[in-house]
């Protein structure tokens, strides 16, 4: 019996991927050159789809990685000279400084406590960071910082590097790439794939930071999927290494599913969801909301404390065929996590609910 | 109508892998959790599948990564404090050592033309390499170097760490693990699947290495799939971040299928096909095998320049749906590439040669 995958990723995979996956082994997409004109116009129609997408002006390259956490360790490498900045309130944000202290850069945190998120008035980005990196989704605790208050900050500090973490939320949010120089996601989430592809947003600013940097000889930005060479191969829409081309395909297609749809529609069916289940949580005795400011609380991730230990809980879902994350690290007893993302409808999550008040 | 790939990667699909790609969809691997026991057992499955598949003790891990080209860089990076030394003889092997240079290492080099290989006998490692990177099958050239001068190269040098890229050959090489220290794979190669993975093979000694580096406050081992993460994950058969779970099951039940039919009769079967191209190239005049040396002709990539332009050799292919990989770099209209993977059976080979003798 098929189970319906309410986990913040991997996650349930989106309804057209079957479709698309029957499609690519018809072509035989796994056996074409990476060198190929037939791959260069898949990696093109990726690339388009995600620009429709995500409003993404020419002044950025798109490129793919093995996933979002080597794009943390391609960021800090190719744009940190000496010194990043980030704002931590969870796992995945901590993991970003953690990479950053890897590398040996000069890494500077402001820290909130699990589950509590920012805003810009209160955040001074220091004199001498040059990328400020954050998530706008925080996966290991269901908080956003809002995208109105992450432009704010960056206009508030122009001459810095922003890094946006929007790994479980895209296509979500609605950066303003006018403004925003870099931010990547990993196709397992909101996105509806099988985890195996990350997908890094860079503008030009990086690169030419990135350029700067290579002809340092203090420093390395790395050699592979350096951004001057991801960059040189885009121009023709190939890639340094072999990348994962069955994925690249598959994740046109969806985009292409989504623009269907239209960004505006499907923004609009995740508040939507995400309203249903907030408000449940908040008429239920057996759970209560992680996120206590309601302009913090994820639109894709939603973490509630259960009464019960929430083992029982995800049992008792997954008797039913509904599979929902345990809370993150030492909440996971005590947490479940619910992941709100397009391939889910409605109707599926108005039956986890009702399953979930038994 | 399907075309058979006789490209060197990607490649022919293994026949058995739509099968086990449609298992994995009505068992939603797509969906799992990496931090789920589903997770961890297909890992082991992987993992025990690999180690008979190609004799790999129980003192090396095997880690997978989003590619081969990736491996360069982690190799690098946590084994190497100041000096690698490399033989190139081709693109791939040349990649290795720029790679070497990129992260700022002292790379030397021994190098040979293009087309020409490597015996035992004439290398002289130098004093103060501390490891030996060097391809078991370069695939741009065709040349290959023989598993038993590997191990004679290494018995020459027991101190040195030896890093061998066996991408376009494995598992054909019988590397003998209890003196190699390192070794990597990509799967769209002779494991016929689609481009997407990484897999790295090293030993405790490598690991050793890279603790002792991770302590040292002048360099870096790097951030994301560092060798001791990924030790410490691999453990409990985890990995440190979110991998491409979908590829990795699926190359365990390609192991298995290939383990099914032994690793011997994979090996013969690979040297029968080799012997017949060759053959077929020896007594045509229409082609000329590039690779002089017997000894270092490749088993599993053959390239030969074609008296016509490679151009209208491949377009004919293309006609009988057979598809064969062009010459590589300054080659590319002078030569073709036929890749002899475990995907493509002597009945299909014995076609491919029939169509070129036309």
């Amino acid at each position: 019996m098929p189970q319906t995958y309410f986990t913040p990723g991997p996650a349930e995979l989106y309804p057209t991927f079957y479709k698309h996956l029957q499609t690519a082994m018809d072509e035989q997409i796994g056996s074409i050159s990476h060198r190929s004109q037939r791959f260069r116009d898949l990696y093109k129609f990726a690339d388009e789809q995600l620009r429709t997408l995500l409003t993404i002006p020419a002044t950025h390259g798109i490129f793919f990685t093995g996933s979002a956490s080597e794009v943390w360790e391609r960021m800090l490498l190719n744009c940190v000279e000496f010194e990043s900045f980030h704002l931590v309130n969870g796992s995945f944000s901590q993991k970003f400084y953690d990479y950053a202290n890897a590398l040996h850069k000069h890494a500077l945190v402001f820290e909130k406590p699990f589950g509590e998120g920012f805003d810009a008035a209160e955040i001074q980005v220091p004199e001498y960071a040059e990328v400020v990196c954050l998530a706008h989704n925080e996966t290991s605790s269901g908080v956003q910082m809002k995208t109105s208050e992450i432009h704010k900050l960056k206009r508030k500090y122009p001459k810095k590097l922003f890094c946006v973490d929007m790994v479980s939320s895209a296509p979500y949010p609605d950066l303003d790439f006018s403004i925003i120089d870099s931010a990547f996601f990993s196709v397992q989430k909101a996105f509806g794939m099988p985890a195996g592809l990350g997908v890094w947003i860079a503008s030009e600013a990086c690169l030419t930071k990135a350029e700067r940097l290579q002809k340092n000889d203090s420093l390395t930005i790395g050699a592979h999927h350096t951004l001057p060479t991801l960059w040189k191969h885009y121009k023709t829409f190939e890639t340094p290494a072999t990348p994962n081309v069955l994925f690249i395909y598959l994740l046109g297609k969806i985009a292409e599913d989504f623009n269907r749809i239209g960004i505006d529609t499907i923004r609009k069916q995740t508040e939507e969801k995400a309203k249903m289940i907030y408000k449940f949580i908040d008429n239920s005795d057996a759970f209560e909301a992680f996120v206590k400011q309601e302009r913090h609380r994820s639109q894709t991730v939603v973490v509630a404390t259960t009464q019960k230990p929430s083992a029982e809980v995800i049992a008792g879902a997954k008797a039913a065929n509904m599979v929902v994350g345990s809370g993150y690290g030492k909440f996971k007893e005590s947490q479940i996590r619910i992941a709100n993302f397009p391939a889910t409808s409605a109707d599926q999550v108005a039956a986890l609910l009702e399953q979930l008040t038994n």
